[in-house]
């Protein structure tokens, strides 16, 4: 981010008509626009929304209720407008698009050998950086995939370390039967694919995930654009970790939309710095909590750019 | 509220392409939604905003380091659009209008006498309930007025007591010195007008505040019409406290916007068992908490009407 525009940004929130400081978080979020837009007065003109999909051989494993099925109608849903994001992006005014990752070739089971080859983990992180639209203001992530939760507690627990239970929750609606079946699972692919801590591109290709992968694409290519993010839940959050492993400044640009109701988003957010901007108690993924988070970001904009000075509305000082 | 609205609202959600649950937050507001307008189907046409503004002999006691003008200074911003809340509405689409309650006839200094006559409460009552629209589909209330938390924090103290400190807070930025003495100004207060806990009418009047007044008299007009609230920060939460002194239900149809960084606003609501829909460190008043909150609500309908359902769209359920 650009240091002097945050800085103008800084001092235009201390002028505006209000105590200094009284709108709390929307005059740092404003802050923080400014500096990743380089300019005192940062705006949204293009919201872009991208839900990567992927399918995993983990299922092989039993570690979700729903059938690898859902994946493939769920993008049909996302298609066909009838999806919870549609709805947010429709509200918040983002424009959606969904990337399905060869959901008829899902990656192999990690607990049997490495999720993808690295030429499979480079194009799904090549696919990623190509959909973002390098003229966006803002960008949300999100993703679909039957069975991802477990993938992201395997890349949380890679990372960040501690035992492996801390990092998994009920995701779709596992029973406590389900949640020691994903650790076990879990367990013995950490077993198998250790001392990737430092190594992205390895990690991704040994927990998998095409969607994670491209997640971690489409973060790099929008930092390069200097593009703010806004990242979704666990499994969004888990899928960028390993960026954090290489390097925690590469999420600089990135804010946590919100934190989720799945338990090992607050340890991962606690573990990565991230102050979440809404806890909602959502668990529902394919990005629907950074698109509600983008219209908070708005209205902090809103405030930013339209509010009057004390000056300009001559309004006395304390 | 309906109940039978509520349970096919509930019903919807449980029908619509999710796990059960995964929305969170989202799906209890638009079950609350429901309850009130009396349909499974809840949406918001319109919504309306309204700002009281007044001001206070207490004042005279050096409780606000800003001069009472400030309060018409405010109201003149509001009109000319250069305030938070004009953002904030615009942003969310409420219709915005600004109440101002005899500004250059300041309430009388609760230390000496009572706040308002009888008739004078009730007057502003009536402009309060006077200005609801009838065909509003939700209402977000907000406040102006130099002086007023220390006006928000005696009304506290009355209702749900215990030390004075604890319903003290900076308001627009008082220091140390400021704190203490708004606590002795509150305690001379309290040890003046006592017993009126059950007399909502009665503690208005002497403690004060037109915009409190006007602020009960509109929550009252919105429940005889149906009409779900948004209430904003300490000041605002404070303000209906004594319409929970006389019965708790009669805040059963509003919402707590968000909870404000006024360190007594977290007590005032878990007094009063209300959840906020979002913690912001927002301390702004103006309504500013309740019109940001508002934007969560629409996008909580906006899933609960545009969703499909999984027979609609055709997806495998667990």
């Amino acid at each position: 981010g650009d240091p002097q525009a945050a800085e103008a940004a800084r001092a235009r929130q201390n002028a505006l008509t209000k105590p200094p400081g009284s709108l709390g978080r929307l005059e740092a979020l404003a802050t923080f626009m400014a500096a990743w837009h380089g300019t005192d007065r940062p705006v949204i003109n293009k919201a872009q929304a991208l839900v990567f999909a992927g399918n995993h051989g983990i299922c092989a494993q039993g570690v979700n209720p729903y059938p690898q099925d859902v994946t493939a109608q769920m993008v049909a849903n996302f298609e066909a407008g009838g999806a919870a994001i549609n709805q947010l992006c429709r509200a918040n005014g983002a424009d959606l698009s969904v990337v399905a990752l060869d959901l008829d070739r899902p990656t192999g089971d990690f607990t049997e050998g490495p999720a993808m080859s690295e030429a499979e983990t480079l194009a799904a992180m090549n696919r990623g950086a190509a959909a973002v639209d390098p003229g966006a203001d803002v960008l949300i992530l999100g993703e679909m995939g039957i069975g991802n939760s477990t993938i992201a507690a395997a890349l949380a627990a890679a990372i960040f370390g501690g035992d492996v239970a801390r990092w998994v929750g009920p995701g779709t609606g596992a029973d406590a039967e389900g949640l020691k079946r994903k650790v076990d699972v879990i367990e013995r692919g950490l077993a198998r694919h250790d001392g990737l801590k430092g190594n992205a591109p390895a990690l991704l290709a040994a927990l998998g995930g095409r969607e994670q992968a491209a997640i971690c694409g489409a973060v790099l290519a929008a930092r390069a654009a200097c593009i703010p993010v806004i990242l979704d839940g666990f499994i969004c959050t888990a899928a960028v970790a390993p960026l954090h492993g290489a390097s925690p400044a590469l999420l600089d640009h990135c804010l946590a939309g919100h934190v989720s109701a799945e338990p090992g988003h607050r340890l991962l957010l606690e573990a990565m710095g991230k102050e979440p901007v809404l806890s909602f108690d959502m668990r529902l993924g394919e990005g629907s909590g950074a698109a509600l988070a983008l219209g908070i970001l708005r209205a902090a904009l809103e405030c930013h750019n339209g509010m009057a000075t004390f000056g300009e509305a001559g309004v006395s000082e304390a």
